[in-house]
C-alpha cells in the first residue's frame, strides 16, 4: 500500500493523535511510525531499538514564564530562610527572599547553582522526592490556577502513548533535575524512573545510624543540556534514538545526534507561537525574545536545513491541555 | 501451600537452576522468587519493581588472575606503543611494554587511570565498541584457551534467566568500564546496553566534518564501585533492587543498600573456594589473599551478621562453565 493512502487511512482513524490537526507535523509522526514498525520497510527496527527521547520543559509541558523547578526552588528557599538568617544579606538568596523580580530576572548560572545547592541538597533522595511530591500537590500555576502537573500538552501526551503502543520506549531527556522529574514522571507521563535522564547533583552513600542513605550534595554532577543530551543518552541508554522531540536551543545536539543515525528518524521541535492559548516566544518567527526556552533563528535555520519538523502550537494542535 | 513444600516441588523441576546443587543457596533463590511473585505473599512486587543487580567480574565471570578489561588495556597499550615512543621511558607504560610483571602487580589507581586514559580514550564511542569487539573475538584466556566471553559461570547464567523468566530486569552493576561491558553484555548475558551500569570516562559531543560524534576523553567521570554502586543504581534506575549479587568488598554497599529495603530481599555473595575447577582466593576462609576481587574477613562477618547468603562455588555449583 503506498504511504499516502496508508496515512489517509490512519487519518481516518480518529483514535490516533486526536488532538492533532491534519498537516505535515501529524503526517511526519504517522509516516515515521509506519517506517519503523512495518517489517517490509527498509527502516524497520525491532522493538528493542525503538527509542524515543523527549525534552520536558516546553516540549511536554509549559515552561513559561519560569521553569516549574525554579518556582519550586524559590518556594523552598523561602521555607528554609528562617533557618538561614545570613541569607537576608547575601545574594542571590536576598533577592529571592524579598521578591526582587528585577534581580531574579538577571540571575546567571552561578546564582541558580547556589539556589539549587541550598534547596535541592542536604537531604537524602527519599526526603527530596517526598519534598518535591508535597510541593507539586500544593503549588498552583498563577495563570491557570491548576497544579503544574496539569500543564502537560495533550497532543504530546498522545504522541507518548502512540509511540509506546507501537513498541517504543519513551525517555525524558531534560536539562532539568532528574530526581525532581522522577517525583512525577510515572504518574504524569507514564515514564518510569529508569527512563528519566536529567541534570543531577552528586549523591553520596553513607550510613546514618547503621541505615544506608544516599545524601544529595550541593555539587553539580551532570548537566543534561546541549551537548550533554547526546552524552546523557549514550550514558543511560547506549543506543541512538530513532525519534527526538525538543523545543529550544538546548535540544539542538540531541536532534543532530538522532538525525545522524541511519534510516528513517523523526526530529521535531515544538514552536511556541500561540499567545492566546499558551505563550508565544522566539525570537524565531519574529516572536519576543526569551531566556527561558530560547528558539533562536539559527535553530530554525538548522531545522529547515536538516529537514526537522517544526510543530506550530497554533496550527498543528487542536487543543493544548486535556482539561480544556 | 507452605514454603517448604513449594521449594520441594521446585527442586523436583529439574529445569530450574539445573547447575545448582540442592542447598541453602539454591533454596534462597527459589524462596525469594516465590515471595516476590506470589500475589498472596506480603513481599509481592509488581514486575516494574523487580530489579536485580549483578556485579560482573568474579560474580558472572572469571576475574582471576587479572580482570579481563586489564588484559584488554595491556594488549591495546602494546598495539599503540609504536605511535608513542615516549612510553618506552615512562611509567606505567614502560612496565607494560617490556612485560615487567613485578612492576605491573604493584600498579596503583593512578597507574591504571593513566593506562585507561591511554587505551580507552581518544576515540569515539562507536570506534571504542568496535575495538573492544575485535579484541574479544581474538583474545584467549591462557588457562582455558577460550575467548574470555566463554568464562561465564553457568549457574549465574541460569539465575539471570530464571529471574527474567519471573519478570525481573537484570542489571549489571560493575566497577569495570560501562562501554567495554556493553560490547558483549547483550550477546553474552542477554543484558541490553541500557541495563549496563559501570564506571565511565567523560564523553564529549562534537561535530567532526559536520558529523556528530561522542568522543571519549582521558578523564574519569564516574567510579561504580563500593559506595558508587548504590549511587549508580539510583542514578540509572531510580529504584532500590530486590536482589543483588556480588563477590567482593566492592559489592558490600550494594548489598547493604538492597538489604535496607522493605520486604524480602535477596543478597548473595559468590565465594571463590574452588581452586580445582576455578580459583580459590579470600582471605576469608583462610584462602590466599588477593587484590583482585578481595573478599575480606569483615565482609564475611557482615554477611553472617546481616543474613546474606554466601555461595560456595565448590559445594553449591554442579558445574562452573557451560562447555565443561
Amino acid at each position: 500500500m503506498p504511504a499516502s493512502s496508508f496515512i489517509g487511512e490512519l487519518r481516518a482513524q480518529e483514535a490516533i493523535l486526536p488532538s492533532w490537526n491534519d498537516g505535515p507535523a501529524k503526517d511526519a509522526i504517522l509516516g515515521f511510525v509506519r517506517a519503523i514498525t512495518d517489517r517490509a520497510s527498509p527502516s524497520y527496527a525491532p522493538p528493542e531499538d525503538r527509542i524515543a527521547t523527549f525534552d520536558q520543559d516546553g516540549t511536554l509541558w509549559v515552561e513559561h514564564p519560569v521553569y516549574t523547578q525554579a518556582i519550586f526552588a524559590i518556594d523552598r528557599l523561602r521555607i528554609l530562610a528562617p533557618q538561614h538568617p545570613e541569607w537576608k544579606s547575601k545574594q542571590p538568596f536576598k533577592a529571592v527572599i524579598i521578591g526582587d523580580r528585577m534581580a531574579m530576572a538577571k540571575f546567571g548560572e552561578a546564582d541558580w547553582a547556589a539556589i539549587v545547592g541550598a534547596t535541592h541538597a542536604g537531604v537524602s533522595i527519599e526526603q527530596f522526592l517526598d519534598i518535591a511530591e508535597q510541593w507539586l500537590k500544593a503549588a498552583r500555576d498563577p495563570r491557570w490556577k491548576r497544579p503544574y502537573t496539569d500543564l502537560v500538552y495533550q497532543p504530546m501526551a498522545e504522541v507518548l502513548e502512540y509511540l509506546r503502543a507501537n513498541g517504543f520506549q519513551s525517555y525524558i531527556v531534560s536539562g532539568g533535575g532528574q530526581e525532581f522529574i522522577r517525583a512525577y514522571a510515572q504518574r504524569v507521563y507514564g515514564v518510569p524512573p529508569e527512563q528519566v535522564i536529567g541534570s543531577s547533583i552528586v549523591t553520596k552513600y553513607q550510613l546514618s545510624g547503621g541505615k544506608p542513605v544516599l545524601m544529595r550534595l550541593p555539587k553539580v554532577f551532570f548537566i543534561d543540556d546541549h551537548g550533554g543530551k547526546p552524552v546523557g543518552i549514550n550514558l543511560f541508554i547506549g543506543k541512538r534514538p530513532l525519534a527526538a522531540f525538543g523545543n529550544s536551543d538546548g535540544d539542538r545536539e540531541m536532534l543532530e545526534w538522532t538525525g545522524a543515525g541511519e534510516g528513517t528518524r523523526l526530529k521535531m521541535l515544538v514552536h511556541h507561537d500561540d499567545a492566546v492559548r499558551e505563550y508565544a516566544y522566539g525570537p524565531a518567527g519574529g516572536l519576543p525574545e526569551t531566556r527561558v526556552g530560547t528558539f533562536s533563528p539559527s535553530l530554525m535555520a538548522e531545522a529547515k536545513d536538516r529537514g526537522w519538523t517544526v510543530i506550530s502550537m497554533k496550527t498543528d494542535w487542536k487543543r493544548i491541555f486535556t482539561w480544556e
